[in-house]
């Protein structure tokens, strides 16, 4: 194990570890692109866009082929892929994989000899409606390829401590040998790393913090997503996450047009109105008019984004 | 201004910055060889030696002539010279170097287009026996290249804070715009920096504490000083150091011969007597003999630590 500043000074660490200069990995797409500097910062590396399936219908499948896919084209393309990147449960859509659709990419993985890096930087942020509880990387009993397989995590999200920097890499002890060399520069300050241990010493105030929080991100994700619908007279259509502190949403029957276009002229009236939501653009997607919503946030700060972004769809009609 | 993961950090953004794979940086020497670490973890980078002048009569002067020397040494051996580091005030030596000794260096580095980086970690660690005041290099009225020249700073020692790891880049503008993209994954703890932030901001307290902390250190540097020539009927020969949290010391009469091996079997038994000392071999000192030794400490642990190093200087004479 190694523990470093954050979840992004973990990636960029494996970046920089399990890849040469200009080798890429693949990733689902839309995805949090600010993995694209993680794994680019000390490197010439860079990802290949791996889209979800169905996207046209409003779904967003992880399917192996999509990978698959992925691998060829960057082959094509003259690029030597090194790694697949997988976010469980996955930002912006909030779907959580479990290990039968996990399974057939690492097998995958193992017959290419790539590396998957897992981050589950979201794993304790699910929602209490789930059939079966999340199941990580790490509780896996088998793996295709375990010394190829490395596992991400960090306080950031699941403690709400966005800025405390303190992130976990597993992965094998060659690994971890030689990204220790490198974190030797990166390791977080001695004081946050007690006071990180000493919270996480309290197994009874853990295990309530982390209950407690599941439950008012489930209620919290189902009260937004009524007030988006009766807002926008069901227009703005909710995806149906599983966990994460985001609303991914598609307001593409507000667009004019369905185009990505629309969609950045939409997103800076919403921005003008006094509200930053990202656009589903910035984050890969395929089909415009998706954006990603934070909802975890206080209950008059959602009040007033909604009074925004009321604001900001009316322009757009009426301007339009 | 750039705030990275402790000096450490901030001295491996500026070797991945400034220079390219391979290339190097003169430094005097003796030095502080984890900035061979430092500067190389993410790159080829790496350090040429520039000895201080005299160090065979017990002096260690620092002078342009060594960089020169330096210099040109890289040059026939086919490496790009980048850079000068300066470590002031120096470690292991506890030497200050005033504008007047630094000028012609700074001004041979202008003429080589070379950086300099100017590592100041031990600035507010100085005696008070000095004459004259420590001169930052941030106070120079002139600079010959100010765009070449980069300061760093760290709360570690002068704060007595080890493992805090906030360290300090301040350079120009173009430099730091490049290191913070750099820097992204490097923050500190959101915690950490406000707690610096807190502290410096208690200007009293601050003032008073570096004012208490250099008064006992120059009480302690010369108390040790006394108990070790004392101890040793004035056979270990103390350097009179202006600054730092060290002595440095030749046990050169000591020795059976004057020759690495024998530093080294010295430095053995001490190590074996339960004290560790860093040898000058270690830290590039060219004359064999001298050790390093941290005094600022808890009187109790000098007290133990002066009793094994007696049980270790006389098993060493007698075995020999």
């Amino acid at each position: 194990m190694v523990i470093s500043n954050g979840a992004t000074c973990v990636i960029t660490l494996l970046s920089y570890v399990l890849a040469d200069d200009g080798d890429v990995f693949l990733i689902s797409s839309p995805f949090y692109t600010v993995l694209d500097h993680d794994v680019n910062v000390l490197t010439k590396n860079s990802l290949v866009r791996c889209p979800l399936l169905g996207q046209e219908k409003g779904e967003f499948s992880l399917h192996v082929d999509s990978y698959k896919h992925g691998y060829e084209k960057a082959q094509l393309d003259g690029l030597r892929v090194r790694g697949i990147i997988i976010v469980n449960p996955g930002n912006p859509v909030g779907d959580i994989y479990d290990e039968r659709t996990l399974m057939p990419i690492l097998e995958f993985a193992a017959e290419k000899q790539l590396h998957v890096i897992v981050d589950e930087i979201y794993a304790l942020s699910t929602f209490t409606t789930l059939h079966e509880p999340f199941q990580s990387i790490l509780s896996y009993k088998h793996l295709p390829d375990p010394k190829r397989t490395h596992f991400v995590w960090a306080f950031s999200k699941d403690f709400s401590m966005s800025g405390v920097r303190v992130g976990v890499l597993y992965s094998s002890i060659e690994v971890c040998m030689i990204a220790s060399k490198v974190n030797f520069s990166f390791l977080p300050s001695g004081a946050v790393q007690g006071l990180m241990m000493s919270l996480l010493s309290d197994k009874e105030w853990t295990n309530r913090y982390v209950r407690t929080n599941k439950e008012r991100l489930t209620e919290k994700f189902y009260s937004v997503k009524k007030q988006l619908e009766l807002m926008s007279d069901g227009r703005i259509k909710v995806y149906e996450a599983q966990a994460g502190l985001f609303i991914w949403a598609d307001f593409g029957l507000y667009l004019n047009e369905k185009s990505f276009d629309e969609e950045l002229k939409l997103f800076n009236m919403i921005f003008d109105a006094g509200l930053y939501i990202t656009c589903g653009k910035i984050l890969g997607c395929n089909e415009p008019g998706w954006f990603r919503l934070i909802f975890s946030v206080k209950d008059s700060w959602i009040e007033e984004g909604l009074i925004r972004l009321k604001t900001a769809l009316n322009k757009y009609e009426f301007n339009t």
